[in-house]
């Protein structure tokens, strides 16, 4: 099999950073920040602060990386991991409060909000709540019409940010298992994460050169994601990303943000 | 004594608006959003939250008000009254990161963050240390060249807003008394805060007509603003508000927003 | 019908104070505290600093009104009305804090934690969550066995309560319209809240003497709490409350702590 | 010479622990609490959260550790680093709640909190603020009449302990420089802090033998401390801890809690 450039694969590698909150920090975001091509930045509602989130965009601006607000429920103490039943109105304005203190940020450091992607408990409930999807949508296009928002593939928001004119990008997740009907394994099983760096490099190489994976049941199913999140607060997560970057180059993929 | 707009004096009327949060309430905003031009919005740190945010912003678009963003300490339990010793650094962005956050939220109704000011302890704070002023003046500036901020006359923060190349804004107090050199009488005086409507209403025309006030010695000092703060978290307070704007258009004084 | 103290009626008039933070106040508790026999004291996750924790303690213990725990989500901006999906050790957590941090309160004023009121959407939910509500009760009972806790009749919270051998209260909401299967009209209904201070102290005065309320649908239903709730949020809510407590003692009926 | 424990010197060795929030950690907790015999667990304020508390006292208990309430300012993005210029009789309120608060998830894991040691700005500032130090000997006070509370030899704060009743613990730091006045070199020096494990294990080992020090100017001064702070925030803290409590068992000295 010939794997190269003129197949005109590409694909995203986004994760979250800036993550920590004064002084705690979470996962290498300097060495993510040198492999990944989209920075999902947290925004100080369920992690992350103002200087965090300045010194990201800074080092985004510098190596030109697409900015993205990963913005969440207002739950510091959870990580932003607990569902909150609110209501729309106050979620829409939580998050665009959270997109426009970043845009700021990263304004100030000569780059700008690319896109969007919800974070833990809030990307989970609008893969399937119309309710809270549509506040969430609702927002960003408040924010800047078109604005690219990432998603599960055949999620809630995925559906409502396109009727809304907005961008959807679906994407696959590198280190997680799939069911046969291409839905995530859920984490109390033990086989739901990846931990193997090799392993995960091929399955994110499938991805963008065949548009499938292997799925827990061993059939093999369509994923064809315009982006792949990799994640950054594991130990050695940095690592596994920098294999899945090589990996994805050696087989002739172009790495490149979807908002460049 | 022919008092007309042909006087040409204007003078602005700020208030502090949008001061609750969640279900905490101060003030009679929508009554103070009737009588003033300048809407100082607390922007989340020591008060205020996106939802009220957005109700201010979309009040003073309609009413074509000014909104400034009403930056603070990051202190929900001590309203921003309490100093805090941050790094210069830290206060920058934490600042940035506010007029942002109000800005994104203005612009979804149609407005944007006008002008800056501080709030409580940190506006006194930056009337005369040179580092936190500094770093607010640094986050103005960062976020947009050449942007109106409010202050003491005579502070650091407007004397480095100045060389800076922002616009610095000096305002009178309307219930405040003054020394004779042209301080506010610090609070815990009897006779620090005045509460006569008729009086203040008095004093505020003649700082706008004359350039002058009566101070606590007798004396009368020059007292020349661009804007008066009339303050809207006590009984009766937006009366009073009403009280001044009444009697300076009863004396020819225009008032409209400094910013506008 | 002679009404007189020779019944043997009592009941005990509860209601939410010291749900303010910081500068923010709602109610006038101490009009309330002249009032009520049972005050809920906030204990700063949902509601309540440890200075406002502090002042209703001292005038509790100088009134001899027992003290409760009013323990909530840790959820300020939204008061504790949203439900939170959270892990049942960390809530169990959560709960103890907030008792052990308002028992030391307490104590310093001379006076302890007499029983627990969970309360917004903390309540509502271990009223039918079974691992929530075995969370709440675990809490409880790992800070003093026996503890009466206070909760909707026929809830699965003051069943477990019953079950771990606390003391369960059940108590009935004043101003509160009842189903004919003796649940809360929910509050979307126009005539789920009533407002006439001479019907809501008719219908508790009914609930004390006669075990008994008129539902919505005409039918008069059983209802024995040994506590009421009265509301202390709303304009003229102290009112009704003593209106409340003025034709129970015309009654007969002997207004007294539970947990006295 | 001839090192045994018929010397009779005895020496605590605390350590602040339970310093995360939620997700984020800071140290080694686990390995500290081999080692240590006082733990200062973080109550929530600038550090902490209750399920944190509550696995800490849980160790605690079990190693039979002592436990103390590391008491803070509020506020979570500074780590209580930063001085905040508040009220006394509300930082004593806020004192008082932390200590209570962990006292009964202490004693729910069959512990109690047995002293006070202030954290970071609140440490310092106490040492020399006479209003802020006697708000917070008020609270310890308020809490328990004759608590222990641990802090700066010569500071105000333990001066203000022993007039109030309560037992000053002076104490000393392992990994600190000391001036000639045997006050602690300021961080911003490059030698303020030292990491060479086994200096740091000699120095402990003299002051506790000895009751001197080696200070900035290579004079030999009194530091006579009753316990000594090891770190447990840096990398190879565990391990630097483990070498001081190896050499001062090696020397003779018996270490155990001041608070046994």
């Amino acid at each position: 099999v010939t794997r190269s450039s003129s197949h005109g694969q590409v694909i995203d590698l986004n994760s979250d950073v800036g993550e920590g909150f004064g002084i705690w920090k979470v996962g290498d975001d300097d060495a993510l920040l040198g492999i990944i091509t989209s920075a999902n930045v947290a925004c100080g509602y369920h992690a992350g602060d103002a200087s965090t989130m300045r010194h990201v965009c800074e080092v985004a601006a510098v190596r030109g990386l697409s900015v993205g607000a990963q913005v969440g429920y207002r739950d510091l103490p959870g990580f932003g991991r607990r569902y909150i039943d609110m209501a729309a109105d106050e979620l829409a304005n939580d998050v665009l409060y959270q997109i426009a203190a970043l845009d700021g940020i990263a304004k100030a450091e000569g780059t700008r909000v690319a896109y969007v992607k919800p974070h833990g408990a809030l990307y989970n409930t609008i893969a399937h709540d119309e309710c809270q999807a549509a506040a969430v949508i609702a927002a960003v296009k408040a924010f800047r019409e078109g604005l690219p928002i990432y998603g599960l593939p055949g999620s809630v928001s995925l559906r409502l940010a396109g009727e809304a004119g907005l961008t959807p990008v679906p994407e696959a997740f590198a280190d997680r298992a799939y069911t046969a009907r291409a839905g995530l394994v859920p984490r109390q099983h033990a086989y739901a994460v990846l931990h193997d760096a090799e392993l995960i490099a091929a399955r994110v190489v499938q991805m963008a050169i065949e548009g499938t994976v292997v799925a827990e049941d061993g059939s093999t199913i369509a994923v064809a994601p315009r982006s792949v999140c990799v994640h950054g607060d594991t130990p050695g997560a940095a690592a596994i990303a920098g294999s899945v970057r090589a990996a994805l180059e050696a087989a002739g993929v172009e790495v490149s943000a979807v908002t460049a």
